[in-house]
């Protein structure tokens, strides 16, 4: 596969744009923050074309993403201290591979129940959500991750 | 960490035991079989006492895991053919680290939902899941897989 040619093919699903912001980029994934306010609750989308399952994955995407899956999970406990991380690819309804990432909380909207379809989604107010935005990237700052409003790196 | 003491510690949480069947070990992970019928459903528990979060693996367990998570996803995918795989470390309920694997259908009893807590589980008869981890024992044939009835080889 060449994976170059398809980078560039890449394209966020319009669904996950229209529901999440960019926080910014890993190698592989895109890391993207849900604007449903009841959890704090970011997604992992690889930058690759067509792909809707982790074992679609190259062998070494699967331990690129194991890595930046585990710095995520770090980054959002140390950051939110949650009870429990909830981690899912399900992509019943929006094929294109992406990867849940859900810091839970024993008095959240749907403890203990999955957070999929529990209860509506909230808003943030713009001010909490730059703000939340803003403490991922520093809890995530390092030499492989880059902050960024946008799906392609300029 | 001493990952031989901590391997002879690991007990399975009585609710997981209680609701599956065990299909087999891989060298990390115990491989188990939901007795819930309307899925064909697997959970892979890695043998790592006290650990509830995938990033509490160490590195060297978390490239295992992904090997042994893609080994059996190709190995459902291969055995059910269904229309997407979803993959889950949820464990709100039981701490205790284990991650789904469950084969979906758009005809299944939840689609599109996650299966937690959508409908009732339903009972195989002993000759269909007898059927059902014996073929799941024959799709995983490999040199790093094996077939055993019980959480701890002997």
């Amino acid at each position: 596969m060449d994976e170059t040619m398809d980078t560039q093919q890449f394209e966020l699903d319009p669904l996950l744009a229209d529901t999440t912001e960019v926080v910014g980029h890993f190698p592989l994934c895109l890391v993207l923050l849900s604007k449903d306010a009841n959890y704090p609750w970011c997604l992992l989308v690889p930058k690759r074309a067509a792909v809707t399952e982790l074992h679609h994955l190259s062998e070494l995407d699967r331990l690129q993403y194991a890595k930046e899956s585990g710095y995520l999970s770090e980054a959002m406990v140390a950051l939110f201290a949650p009870d429990k991380m909830n981690i899912a690819a399900l992509g019943n309804q929006v094929p294109q591979l992406h990867i849940h990432h859900v810091a839970r909380f024993k008095d959240d909207a749907a403890w203990p129940n999955p957070i999929w379809g529990a209860v509506p989604a909230t808003e943030y107010t713009a001010e909490d959500f730059d703000s939340r935005r803003s403490r991922l990237r520093s809890a995530l700052a390092c030499d492989f991750f880059t902050a960024a409003d946008d799906i392609n790196l300029s």
